[in-house]
């Protein structure tokens, strides 16, 4: 199915379902509203599953891996072969994002969409469309082309993970130099000036960082994307990896599924889905905010409420790992509790 | 062993292996500090076990119930009967209990250490002292003797989870009318206005809770507890359950396992322990914190940096299993996550 198709499937969520949700949460044996931020999940899933019983496992973290050509503009803490690294160490199981996803008795994915090097590893899902993207402050990160093949990468492998029982999917990423360039993409996708919307990444120093706005200034101006265009700046200044995760949003939006959107690359490509079909936006779930300025920006853009707040700052997954044993206990408390006639326990006044 | 005893054994966490841990974890393969406040958790771990791989499981999450004759004033939206009638439904796993610590892989233990009911119930530990306490608004709620032996049932059942293996306990409770002896324990502990520590409970009017400020105000001046003897304060205006987990903390830190802080009534419990003996207060991980006033307040005391902020506000542990996972990644970030030389992973430049 092209993008296009999987954007017209997509729905408002179940306001119905939210509404007996809702109804149901009170009947629990516990005081009124007293779960607080879980009932809002608890409701937010209702309505994207269209269940009072939502279920959400097997919960799959999918980890868009590509490298990035503005790294040539010395804008990371990192050099650009950490990339590639990192990957192997996905594979190997020793980065946070094996760890986290263990705890949270999740699997998760690893999708070589744009290395920029030959990786050939058990596991690895083999999916490069280009290696790497070229340098935006000279010239377009790739064609609209290799954006549109990028997405449709993400679809597909949405697609095959909803077919092999996915009911969750986590969006993680790994790519040195992607704060940039998703700082550019939120710069012009939201109309913000680029200095309130970078940070420090992974721990540049404020000459870097410096550094790091002129080079974002100098993409935009160079390659003037349409604000209006999602796919115009995804492609001039995005990269493989943003692609890859807005193409799972809109499928996973599109067969109903949440989506437990990690930190502000991920967040950048929540928004640019949503800015393709506002309804996408409803499917979204925000595990955490980041101390990456812009990740506040665009998780507002998004009406995103965080269910962390840990000053997380890695990416990969990591923050919406973390964040989905919470999300499970929503979907859990409202397939589980005894309401108060079931336990016979005396109902409160519910006065409040 | 005696609670003097206990104290006696408590001793600060450990230093070396909390710089241990800040070192080791900047070995690991990501950005320097980029897991934000998993890290400070980890460090915290490293301290309370003396060990920079440190355990957490098997965590039990341990529910002390019980009455308050208080309750005689009206200051709860439920009846009382609802204690028994709660205990019922954690036995029987129809709580919110009980699902979220399936979901967060824990145990639950449930304590009847002064419910005002007869309770023969498969898996009930029964440490009844007494059925419930007097009404504080009279007189005190029990005696001192009767707050030592909950004190000791609390350490004890501790101690039994310990022996049977628990590397973490979380402290629950159960017990209508709580948030009103607890916030009399606040007022005198903390000598803080009872009107700012008073808040809606599990869901009380606004007249209800002006005459709950008033009935706390008329315990303290009928009691008259001593602001810098915490044990007169328990017997004066506490509460069994309350006495029961201030064991459990003592116990805990005299054995070095991390004590996980549930909601306002088993902060306020830790906070007498550290007024025992202010090294406890380093065995306490403070969950959540919910929007009870008080709860802020005694956060603050203890010096709490709470994990979640989900407005929740029921007890019975539902916090602390909420934030289990996350404590649990900590510890497994620490034990699990490979080395940048381990992963042939270029080192950043560690500028920050």
């Amino acid at each position: 199915m092209g993008i296009f198709e999987v954007v017209e499937r997509i729905q408002g969520v179940d306001v119905a379902a939210q509404k007996a949700m809702a109804e149901h949460l009170n009947c629990l044996t516990k005081p009124l509203g007293s779960l607080g931020r879980l009932e809002e999940l608890a409701i937010q899933l209702a309505g994207i599953t269209g269940s009072t019983s939502p279920v959400i496992d097997p919960a799959v973290v999918i980890v868009m891996a590509a490298d990035h050509g503005v790294t040539a503009e010395g804008v990371s803490a990192f050099p650009a072969e950490v990339t590639a690294q990192m990957v192997n160490n996905f594979i190997t199981g020793g980065a946070a994002i094996n760890v986290l996803t263990r705890v949270a008795q999740a699997s998760v994915k690893i999708v070589d969409i744009g290395v920029n090097a030959d990786l050939e590893l058990p596991g690895l899902i083999s999916r490069k469309i280009r290696r790497g993207t070229d340098n935006i402050a000279n010239g377009p990160a790739m064609t609209v082309e290799d954006a549109v093949a990028a997405m449709e990468v993400g679809m597909s492998t949405a697609s095959d993970a909803i077919d092999q029982g996915a009911k969750l999917l986590a969006l993680g990423e790994m790519g040195i130099g992607n704060t940039t360039t998703s700082s550019a993409v939120l710069a012009i996708l939201g109309q913000v000036p680029v200095e309130q919307v970078v940070g420090f990444g992974t721990g540049i120093d404020s000459s870097t960082k410096k550094r790091k706005i002129a080079v974002i200034q100098k993409a935009i101006a160079v390659n003037r994307p349409d604000p209006l265009d999602p796919l115009d700046i995804l492609a001039k200044v995005g990269g493989l990896e943003i692609a890859g995760l807005v193409g799972i949003v809109l499928q996973a939006a599109a067969a109903r599924i949440p989506v437990l959107v990690d930190g502000f690359i991920s967040a950048v490509a929540a928004l640019v889905a949503a800015k393709m079909t506002p309804l996408a936006a409803q499917y979204l779930i925000g595990s955490h905010e980041s101390v990456e300025p812009g990740h506040r920006i665009v998780n507002n853009l998004l009406a995103i409420q965080p269910i962390l707040q840990m000053n997380l700052r890695l990416g990969e997954g990591s923050g919406a790992a973390l964040a989905l044993p919470i999300v499970r206990a929503a979907s859990c408390i409202a397939r589980e509790m005894a309401t108060f006639a079931q336990a016979n326990v005396a109902d409160s006044l519910k006065k409040l």
